[in-house]
């Protein structure tokens, strides 16, 4: 069986998190679950067993930040001498189809159209890795045989926060299954109807051959085919910049799910396996986090009264008093607080927005 | 008509209001309402055209302050030249009774049992001092014909935060009438009954004259006036501290409401001059506070939606995100943060004992 050449697009400011995620400080850059790594360092640690190389996309301003915290693994031997990790710096972002192309396109060039990729988040939590090593297994048997195959998460409640797979019966190898759709983030009774249809939480993994998927971008988005071909040509030429920068451009905002997955599935070439009890969350908001936080040590002057399943993420030498706000959600980072409810968290991009708007730049 | 001796007993902590309020500097030592001066000073402003004398009580703790916020106004000219303003130091907390009886045997000493003394919270908020001025000089003309005299508040709602006085409709002087009875702070339905009957708010305003006040003594608390004499006799002889120290500790704890006013109201001893449209209010909870607190300008990097009500009391240099939560009450002092509702204002107290419980006692 291939081993996986992994690509972590790492983009996403994950502004549902502020004020502990900053366009400076990205969540991915973030211990956000205090395990003592950040979760772009957990990413590529619980890859590093199933992978032959680590390929991180991001943008400029994070490149050296992002290198930083790699070398630091490979410093401390948590990362194998010999996998390679590479940093590939976008000059802008543009989506995850065109970080994921990008590094997919030059992977291909260095280790042929043979070999198999797989795209994962820098900034989810899988604390179970062993259930993930399994699930990357069966992943890359089906793209094998040539399909784009997505690491579905079996879901563990009828989530509006996810996007969601349908898949069929039908068998692509032993352990993975064709894959009818994707669906976007439902409304309540259709992810209730889901669950009990049995489809699978999309968490945005997706393993496939280097040639296959550019097969597939080929046909359906030839634009971008033409833009990544002509930047992968260019690459460690001395014109490598210029053609980046100007090809980059032309490329389509979009995200692979778009481009790929769902046309892709529409035509059979898409199979799913089944991660299950692994533990996955995407730690999309502050209500997601709450498991994991409330785990963190208490603090004597931290006082909370009546508000149960609170998220208290305050400093620990600050007095904090929080009465009768059931599932609270108190975040003060000493030069910002953010004070809403768990039903509320998806909606912390909504006050960002609104500080953005009235002056509040300096605090994203 | 007499003018008054204003005593002002300045000692109550105002824990309801932690954080903003403090040990260290309580409730009456700050400008909470911003009006750029503290509600002692405020307290001070407002007796000046009616009083004849003031005389601050206050604990050896804050009695520096006290001091030097008094002298602020005299050297501001803000309060006359000729007006004496008085601190007394107390060896240590022992209730109303204590603090007003050592004020009113000192000044009865100097200005003869027919004067007349007033006894007014040091953390009350009254915006319309004219009001009050009419209310203070009805209360003396009933005080001067022997009646302990209280300013009874015209009530704004059926608040359970206040005590309540019961009128009679039997007239004292044209502008006061007889009370037959004090209640404590009553629950919802006995408020709203005696709101109807035509009960006012108790606001520990008390006029009567020294020698009125030290017979009442005498009579219910033979051991505070022993006590009481015992300390004026020595008073300004070398003795005075010792005497003091030692008669201080016998004396009982009590409120001058249970000590005084409601076993005088029993025997028909009791009037009450009716203050209208003052806006008092006693500032004892950050839901009082509420209306005053929200009038403070607005900062830009502060965003509150879907919270309406809300107590936001936070530094103005913060970025600040409420989403979600109506009537929230969230004041930040940097080392203290409290995250609450208006409907739990008066729990903030539960919250100070716990921290104090757990080891928090630094930021009390």
């Amino acid at each position: 069986m291939s081993k996986l050449h992994a690509i972590i697009p790492a983009g996403g400011a994950g502004t549902r998190l502020w004020p502990l995620s900053r366009k400076d400080h990205p969540k991915f850059l973030l211990d956000l679950v205090t395990s003592g790594t950040s979760l772009l360092q957990a990413t590529a640690l619980r890859l590093a067993p199933v992978a032959q190389s680590i390929t991180v996309v991001t943008g400029l301003k994070h490149a050296s930040e992002v290198q930083r915290q790699l070398q630091a693994l490979v410093d401390a031997k948590r990362l194998p001498d010999n996998l390679p990790v590479a940093v590939i710096t976008e000059p802008a972002g543009r989506d995850s189809m065109a970080a994921i192309g990008l590094a997919t396109y030059l992977l291909s060039r260095k280790y042929g159209d043979e070999a198999v990729v797989g795209s994962f988040a820098a900034d989810h939590r899988i604390p179970h890795a062993a259930v993930f090593h399994g699930s990357v297994r069966a992943a890359i048997g089906a793209a094998d045989k040539g399909y784009v195959t997505t690491i579905g998460v079996e879901p563990e409640s009828a989530s509006t926060a996810y996007g969601y797979i349908q898949p069929t019966s039908e068998h692509v190898t032993e352990d993975t299954y064709l894959v009818k759709r994707f669906v976007e983030k439902p409304a309540a009774s259709s992810a209730q109807r889901y669950i009990r249809a049995g489809y699978l939480w999309n968490a945005g993994m997706f393993v496939m051959k280097a040639g296959v998927f550019k097969q597939h971008t080929a046909e359906l988005h030839p634009d971008i085919d033409r833009a990544l071909t002509n930047i992968a040509d260019s690459w460690r030429l001395i014109e490598q910049q210029e053609i980046l920068a100007h090809e980059w451009k032309t490329i389509q905002r979009i995200a692979i799910d778009h481009a790929i997955a769902e046309p892709v599935a529409a035509k059979g070439g898409v199979a799913t396996a089944v991660m299950k009890d692994s533990g996955w969350t995407d730690l999309g908001d502050f209500d997601t986090v709450d498991a994991i936080l409330e785990n963190e040590p208490e603090h004597a002057t931290h006082v909370v009264i009546d508000s149960e399943n609170t998220v208290l993420r305050v400093p620990s030498d600050k007095a904090v008093v929080v009465i009768g706000i059931p599932e609270a959600v108190v975040v003060d980072t000493g030069d910002a607080l953010l004070v809403t409810t768990r039903p509320n968290a998806q909606r912390v991009k909504e006050g960002v927005d609104r500080l953005r708007d009235e002056g509040g730049e300096r605090f994203l």
